[in-house]
């Protein structure tokens, strides 16, 4: 009806304002001119308070430059492009540190002139550099760099399912292999990335895409009650609070991506599963009923979580829980659901943008107070963000053209 | 005067009956009756919800069990040497991982069956292993332990100053080596452990205790106007959020244990840096004018750190300041020292004990109220509460038996 039109009329004009905006922000602030790449330690106004380069970061920042650049014709700019590339290079000469792990890792962090400082024993620092390469590629047509990432994949690949001894963990007796949330949310990341408009890329990863959903489900625990972050790698709750652990936030995030994997496929009892189990299992776990907004993590017994930050607000959460519940409602149209989209939309908009400066706080107390109030910092850059911006506006866009030509 | 006499009357009866009814705590909730050593994961009400051991903590508890049956009459009972000795069993026969680092290490975290869960690349799970081993050689007599405790003293000093490559942490060029507060702490600790009633010992070690000290002091920073948690190894500050991070609760302990290193050798000089540098400078930078208590974490300039813990108020910099202003007063006899401790006292003794099941909670927000409401965790044992309990103690006897003799 025309109130639904004019409410998603309402989300869009302030979406695409917003995007624009964060946009600026770090084509203004974030530069390194003198060494390539980004910085991301951005203080409110912008100020760099750090020159430490994260990977996760980088190649974020990269992914994000060439999908706007490539979908969008309002940022289908040279700037955009030159400062991709400029990231993508920064990337390829410094992130890789080959005396780490038994063949060579990615770093975590880097000085600003590309010295290595850290290297973690976990997948992530490969992963958003195979995003960032594979989007790079697809716009600057590197073939080289297209086949670069594919090799990264298989390495990643291999570590996940065959050996993970590359990495550089030891193996402990009293360290029983974990099914982590995030590993088969990433490599699923990676599967939809690499085969995008690639059938034979596609048909390649088919199996490793399956796998992951079917690793994804495992964390459906509890007779289908709750969501666990980590569960054993034969899909059984583990023991303690690792096992007790909720993400909400992160379980929203894989709820998205299982919607998208559905709809590429037709799968609808898959798309039942991640609108009853990941967004709305997720949505009434994580809501704080007192002061509004998703919690950070909660035990589901009821315990008090053992991270200090348990019970702050933060902005990807809100930003995960946006797309899943806006994409939940275009592939559904229940009403349900984007009620749902309202009450998150209302609570992120009138806490985390900052109006002075731009961009969003990331942030908040349980109460909704801005405690950091830095725009970007080790684990906040030009990512969620703009990539919830960006696949909210195409979303609405979708479906303001249905409603237009209903 | 009898006002003071008076205060510290009072302090002492609230002292003594904090640290009864926590040692009764530990004593009920945590000890292992099956595996032997103890667990930490305790609950609100001292139900466990967590069977992991944590290395540091074990160590911890049986270092303070010992410490309190050897100097305490009132804890010299069976129950608790027992409990100590259980401890020191489980971490003799379980915390060393043969296989990590170049030599083996001792475990971080073990499964409550003694299995290693997870191996850290620093030194403070065996020095807490250390801590424990002396102490319980102490009150058991057990010279072989004893000898055990000192040639893994001397493995640590190997360590941090000949060769960290032990460690098992990867050499990369950006990763600058760093002077970490808490390293030459924790070995002066450990010098004046080791050292205590035994002369040889303590020459062995006098020249790192030397050392240490000095590497404390090249903490204070920015002409004597800053106390720096990470410094370059030559003293000087170093880049970015790394080098401006102040942890003001970590500098005041740093503060008693150089008072306590300064009275032992009569070093006036080295006693008014404490005051003058590590408590009050500490104290100004870190007490948070709005709500009252200690914040976590600082940025020397002012900048948002970037921890996201940073604004809360943790128990154990409270318990540092309380042993930090107490011992400054009870060597100055300054009264404006014995100010601070009461505001110290007036904040920790009004939010942190839980008169409902007793111990204390650990984390407030900003705002003083409870955010995490267990009473031990991964980083939260018996220790912080009862050594400040037990050490005021001390240090309020002697001053009461000098305020009668006057």
């Amino acid at each position: 009806g025309t109130m639904t039109t004019d409410r998603l009329e309402g989300y869009r004009a302030r979406i695409q304002a917003e995007l624009d905006q964060v946009v600026a922000y770090w084509l203004k602030h974030s530069h390194d001119k003198v060494y390539g790449g980004f910085f991301t330690c951005l203080a409110k106004d912008g100020k760099i308070y750090d020159e430490l380069k994260y990977v996760w970061l980088q190649g974020r920042q990269v992914w994000m430059y060439c999908r706007l650049y490539r979908t969008m014709d309002r940022f289908h700019l040279p700037e955009i492009l030159e400062a991709a590339k400029s990231g993508g290079e920064f990337l390829r000469r410094f992130a890789w540190v080959p005396s780490a792990g038994s063949t060579g890792k990615c770093a975590f962090c880097l000085t600003r002139d590309g010295q290595p400082v850290k290297v973690q024993r976990t997948i992530f620092s490969e992963c958003f550099y195979v995003m960032a390469m594979d989007e790079l590629s697809r716009v600057t047509g590197d073939e080289e760099m297209q086949a670069h990432a594919e090799s990264v994949m298989d390495q990643l690949v291999h570590w996940v399912r065959v050996d993970p001894s590359g990495l550089g963990q030891p193996q402990l007796s009293g360290d029983r292999p974990v099914n982590s949330m995030a590993v088969p949310m990433m490599l699923l990341c990676l599967v939809e990335q690499l085969g995008e408009g690639r059938p034979g890329v596609a048909e390649k990863y088919s199996e490793v895409g399956s796998w992951c959903v079917q690793q994804i489900l495992q964390h459906v625990q509890r007779d289908g009650n709750a969501i666990l972050e980590n569960v054993s790698t034969d899909g059984k709750e583990l023991p303690g609070c690792q096992g007790r652990l909720q993400n909400p936030g992160h379980a929203l995030e894989a709820g998205w991506f299982l919607l998208q994997y559905a709809a590429g496929r037709g799968d609808q009892e898959l798309k039942k599963v991640a609108v009853d189990k990941f967004l709305e299992l997720s949505f009434k776990a994580g809501w704080d009923p007192e002061h509004g907004g998703l919690l950070y993590f909660l035990d589901a017994d009821g315990h008090c979580p053992t991270q200090l930050e348990w019970s702050m607000k933060l902005w990807w959460p809100h930003c995960e829980a946006l797309v899943a519940f806006l994409m939940a409602y275009s592939q559904t149209k229940e009403p349900g659901l984007l009620d749902r989209f309202t009450q998150v939309y209302d609570y992120t908009f009138s806490h985390f943008p900052d109006a002075e400066h731009g961009e969003w706080f990331g942030y908040l107390d349980r109460r909704g107070s801005v405690e950091l109030n830095f725009k970007g910092g080790p684990f906040k850059g030009f990512f969620h963000v703009p990539r919830c911006l960006f696949l909210c506006e195409k979303l609405l866009d979708a479906l303001l053209a249905e409603t237009r030509s209903s």
